[in-house]
């Protein structure tokens, strides 16, 4: 059998969204690399109900590991190891030890950044992150807070590792927290996990529902999750060693149905295959864009060293500044006008002759919600991806919010990049 | 009371951290607009135990409705009709209304995009995507899946609505749902609850710590939440109407300590600030940007309207595209070096001088992970903004991976174009 855990982030900013949690999908990866499965994250907000009640259900529910991130700070609001305490049964103690480790840590902190603290406050700070449930294990501090690991005081249940919440902190105190005894003895006796992607560009979920539909009896032992996103078909598949047969059967079956859309089939992404294509071929690019506006440009910026073939691009967001920077003829916007297939095309090639790259890119569309005419609604958004002597036009209508309308133009824009650097 | 709501977020991919769960934080925000509790998000994968057990867990918990996101589509994998109509005690059964209906927008679909499907395939699809709860009440579809109001077959649970995953489909069902009697009745008898936002720039977090328990008691009935986030500090406060003068003593307070650094008192974000400032002004901007590499002039775009106030921008990775495009000298870039105070004026100044616009953006950076020295370490960024006869420098040293320096480059220089704005 696999090892299962469970994830409880707390923070009322997560549970309202003004935070994106980081901790629980990295959490979720650092067990899958470790052979044990996640079964559920619970966000709950700063109150001892909630996160009593999430803890006392996922204490429960046949994980072998139960994990909470933050809510050990020094402020009131920070409650997770006077709660942990409580439902593990323990009471919370002072740690006469730890409070003198955090007090050097403190003081060394402010001594290094120049704050200015309240030596009472500070002592009270201390002491509330110095209580303990009786009977915890301690991790060292890798900020100011200790993490624990707090096993039932009854009864069969799972131990709960306690970690802070800042992304860094947490991260720094995994591997003392995987080192422990008592986690050790929780996740014994896992099994490896392996975990396959493969990437489809153009085919509709139906048809691949299919192809998994008819070859069902041979994908035993494979755990197959599929998933749209900004346009790719994402096929994740979770598997034991022994059903590494099977993975091969259904990687024989989507490049046999799907040779034309799986552009992916060893989990390479969109970014990663442009970025190798732009490399292997010692090419350069640039970009126009108008209603992306940067984006693109951006995101061919994300990998570390893209200056190996990005050298620049141009933000065309008005008309004129179309026919400024890139050269894009004045009749052209008047007669065509400037979301078209031939401005597209203009603004691809300018880039393309004013940097003197390799490859051009030109995006031009109505982003919405205003803007949009019967002829040319909002979310039609016209690109093209050219060289010398060679071009790729598409015309796109995406449905759906301003920011969609331009993160799909983006991706788009990177599967034509793709198709023309393999042509 | 208020009413309590609680959101089970489906997806092995968003479990997993391979997606950003988008719907938990939207369905949160438009909850705290109806005046709706949420208490807690739980993330489970696209297993029909999880699920099972989230929901149980969920409908005994006191909550007054409960919400589910994903799952809905047409592939094995897409449990969530089924499993929500066993916990609610309810049969499925193909709705032949809702197949047909499916069934011609699937046509509809597949003409638009000239998708080429098998009809025995899609009509398993849609079959399955037409199966619902006896007794439920089916939410029109906005891609191609129903939403599904489903009340407990027995005794007093809360209804469980179910929405499709993609974020364009769930927020488009929502004012149906919404419309919904009895997701009306199940949310009645709510009180309003009121939430404010005020945001710092460049005040540490233990500073309002300090501000808030020196005024501890004065503030009752405010459950106030803190979080730093992109180096702004926001203060949330959640009050009850009664607690309205809790609230303004909290203001004056905030007005009293941090005056020079409170700069959003009413929850208006950097990017409302900025857009209202051009617009006021009737000023125009244009960016230069190197190792954001358009993700300024991507941010300025964001809002409907920016045309207003966005002519363009430049793209300057490479250095000779610096000299290139915004007329950066030559020997600027052999003496001092292309990340450095003096680049960033010439980028700033060239972006603007170039476009005609008012106002001009420079950013230079290292972002790193390679590229430092011990003069000019990963993470210093130059940034600067100007406009005719004024401009305003910054240098910065961000900590962190290559995406964090370079989206905190992007709100430091938004922040530098308020402070220019409003002098």
């Amino acid at each position: 059998v696999v090892a299962r855990a469970a994830v409880v982030v707390t923070g009322t900013e997560v549970l309202t969204g003004r935070v994106t949690d980081r901790n629980g999908p990295w959490l979720a990866e650092q067990l899958r690399i470790l052979g044990v499965d996640i079964g559920q994250i619970v966000v709950v907000g700063d109150r001892p109900a909630d996160l009593a009640s999430a803890l006392r259900f996922l204490t429960s529910s046949g994980n072998d590991l139960v994990i909470t991130s933050g809510g050990l700070g020094p402020t009131a609001d920070d409650l997770t190891a006077g709660i942990v305490a409580a439902v593990q049964g323990r009471e919370l103690q002072l740690d006469p030890e730890l409070e003198q480790q955090i007090t050097r840590i403190v003081e060394r902190l402010s001594a290094e950044r120049g704050w200015h603290t309240d030596p009472e406050s500070t002592a009270a700070a201390t002491r509330k992150q110095a209580m303990v449930p009786r009977g915890a294990q301690v991790l060292p501090p890798v900020g100011t807070a200790p993490g624990l690991v707090v096993p039932p005081a009854q009864g069969s249940g799972p131990p709960v590792l306690v970690l802070p919440g800042p992304p860094a902190e947490l991260q720094g105190m995994w591997p003392a927290a995987m080192g422990d005894p008592l986690i050790q003895a929780a996740l014994s006796g896992r099994e490896e996990l392996l975990q396959s992607t493969a990437r489809l560009w153009g085919t509709p979920e139906s048809e691949l529902a299919a192809t998994l539909r008819a070859h069902r009896d041979e994908l035993d032992g494979l755990e197959i999750t599929t998933c749209l996103r900004d346009g790719e078909l994402e096929i994740v598949t979770r598997y034991s060693p022994d059903a590494q047969p099977a993975y091969a059967r259904l990687q024989a079956a989507l490049a046999a149905d799907f040779a034309p859309t799986l552009f992916s089939a060893d989990g390479a992404t969109i970014d990663e295959i442009v970025a190798a294509g732009l490399l292997g071929a010692s090419a350069t690019i640039a970009t126009a864009e108008s209603c992306t506006a940067g984006l693109l440009a951006g995101r061919l910026a994300d990998r570390p060293g893209s200056s190996a073939y990005l050298l620049g691009g141009f933000v065309t967001y008005a008309n004129q500044v179309k026919q400024q920077l890139v050269g894009v003829p004045a009749e052209l916007l008047e007669t065509v006008g400037a979301v078209s297939a031939e401005v597209a095309r203009a603004m691809a090639d300018g880039a393309r002759q004013r940097l003197g790259t390799t490859y051009g890119v030109g995006i031009t569309g109505i982003a919405g919600p205003g803007g949009g005419t019967p002829d040319k609604p909002v979310g039609l958004v016209h690109l093209c991806v050219s060289r010398e002597g060679r071009a790729l036009e598409r015309r796109i209508v995406v449905p759906g919010s301003r920011a969609h309308v331009r993160a799909r133009s983006v991706v788009v824009a990177l599967h034509l990049l793709r198709e023309l650097l393999a042509s």
